[in-house]
């Protein structure tokens, strides 16, 4: 059987972000100097699905090691209202696989027309996106053909922590970086029997996704991913928010995916993982803890990384389990339903 | 058969809004004239749950009529990573129905530290956030005793769109608030059977929530009402993130609770409503606009309003939906299984 092409670029992201690291590592350094002279109040990123769930990851990352407050854009103040925030002075980042949404590219130059230091993250340094922002960073990570977003997704949070470093200039943080290649090639390894372990929910007719921290980002986009792939209603969730209303929902067999690597916020995750074991909850757990897999019924290991970093890897099981579990409901896994690669939005 | 308190709470809202704008109103006006003397860069909203709905609220509102960017605050950042984003020079708003919330309190804390503009928003004014921020404004709705918030969600909304039209300054905005109370009165009164049409639901295994604009908050809060309130799992989007993924799942009966009101959005929500309708799902609509309502199978009316206004009295029809939806299942709405009214969340 010939490897869907969902399956080659969610195998193809150690080179893919060791591609990455190697053309825009100087690029970045260089940009964090221009980002740290102009002294920004703030951060706005624009963006949309994945891209959007990347944003989470760099309000995080952002906010704890270069103490930027970050705000996602709303692009229908713009698009739809006709209003601008005032951004003058401010860090403007467009995210965007293709470079081709016209939402997220009209709110990056009206904050270039007002001011902002503006800057792409796109797969595509010659889409209309990255021709509207002063700077660019590629992904460098090859075509990505498959509907469902992987190893650009990837690429999106490595940017984002290759700017928080950067910015942060923190010699700790940048040599972490050097190690993702190897990271995600374990990954990949260890997660070798995740799309056979989909089997298990089949008949899963609902799913939620928790995560905390840097990998709220990872709750969001392991619920997108199962959505788009599996079509199985899926919503992520903080531990806090899950607390504040969804626990409501909590009963016999009801499956949840906790990202849950070591790090500040893993004792959180596993008050809540054991809550739910209570409730005869189902858990699929990312983990490198063991006491963390130790609660799963299906147990999806990752290697030990440093937490700021575990989102890039921990993404890779979820992204394989979404994979299999489409594959075992006899989806077109490269082409979902109602779906097209470039989304336009306004 | 004596009513429940969120059948008695959601029928107060008129007096609670009538009161909330009677106590408040100057207070914000003087408010407004200092925010703008301090001319913020940008805003940071910090608040959990249901008051996290209307600080989305509050991004449009602020964005759209006063400029102001608007960042809603991750609070793990400071209580789990131990590192606060500067702030200095910002207006920092907590809100919190209850003002027990330790995380919150904590963000506003550091903030006022910081040297931000800090502003509480709560139903209790002596409440610890209410005595850890520089501001307060009280929502004067009266004690809220069931667990779901509604009277006090209207509330916090009513607080925003009071706060963007001082800080604006705009005689129409300020004018369009003192017709709230009518309207909502109008609206309980259009609403009188959504208790009735849950019945058609009394089986729905999931749901989708769908708004746009100043509505993608009502499309959280229903979205959170019905968890809360029905165990149903049930996501929210903007049509445009719809579009991105989530639409792969739309299949025959699947249920969508459309917000539709009047106004610059409208186009876009129709435009998602007719391709449900198309791929056979079954639509809830909450508009003022016949042709909206033509869509639905379950047509829920509102009275013609600003289009700004709208998530105040659209949330209205959701909230008794909900509600009923609760009733039909045989569940005790005031106290939803695993639910407190005070979450404590850090």
């Amino acid at each position: 059987m010939s490897k869907t092409l969902l399956e080659q670029e969610i195998h193809e992201q150690p080179e893919a972000l060791a591609r990455l690291l190697a053309a825009e590592s100087d690029h970045i350094a260089r940009l964090a100097g221009v980002i740290r002279q102009a002294q920004p109040p703030f951060v706005l990123i624009v963006a949309r699905g994945s891209s959007d769930n990347a944003a989470v990851y760099g309000k995080y990352a952002l906010g704890i090691f270069a103490g930027l407050p970050v705000a996602l854009a709303a692009p229908s103040i713009t698009t739809y209202y006709g209003r601008m925030p005032r951004v003058r002075g401010a860090l403007v980042i467009g995210v965007s696989q293709s470079g081709q949404g016209e939402d997220v590219r009209t709110v990056v130059e009206q904050a270039r027309a007002q001011g902002a230091l503006t800057l792409a993250v796109t797969n595509d340094p010659e889409s209309p996106l990255a021709r509207t922002a002063e700077h660019c960073i590629g992904l460098h990570v090859g075509p990505e053909k498959s509907v469902a977003a992987t190893k650009t997704y990837t690429a999106q949070l490595a940017v984002m922590a290759m700017l928080a470093a950067h910015i942060a200039d923190d010699a700790g943080l940048k040599h972490d970086l050097a190690g993702l290649p190897a990271w995600v090639s374990q990954t990949l390894q260890l997660a070798q029997d995740a799309p056979a372990r989909a089997e298990r929910y089949r008949y899963m007719t609902r799913c939620v996704t928790l995560g905390r921290g840097f990998n709220y980002a990872t709750a969001f986009e392991l619920a997108l991913k199962i959505k788009e792939l599996t079509y199985t209603g899926t919503t992520p969730y903080s531990p806090a928010d899950f607390r504040h209303g969804p626990m409501a929902q909590v009963d016999e067999g009801f499956p949840a995916l906790a990202i849950a690597p070591d790090g500040a916020v893993l004792g959180d995750v596993m008050d809540l993982m054991r809550e739910l074991r209570e409730r005869q909850a189902e858990l699929i757990v990312i983990s490198n803890r063991e006491e963390a897999l130790a609660l799963a019924q299906t147990p999806l290991p990752i290697p030990a990384i440093p937490e700021w970093l575990s989102p890039i890897v921990a993404t890779i099981p979820g992204q394989l389990l979404a994979f299999g579990l489409s594959r075992a409901k006899g989806y077109d896994v490269d082409h979902p339903r109602l779906l097209r690669k470039v989304t336009s939005t306004r």
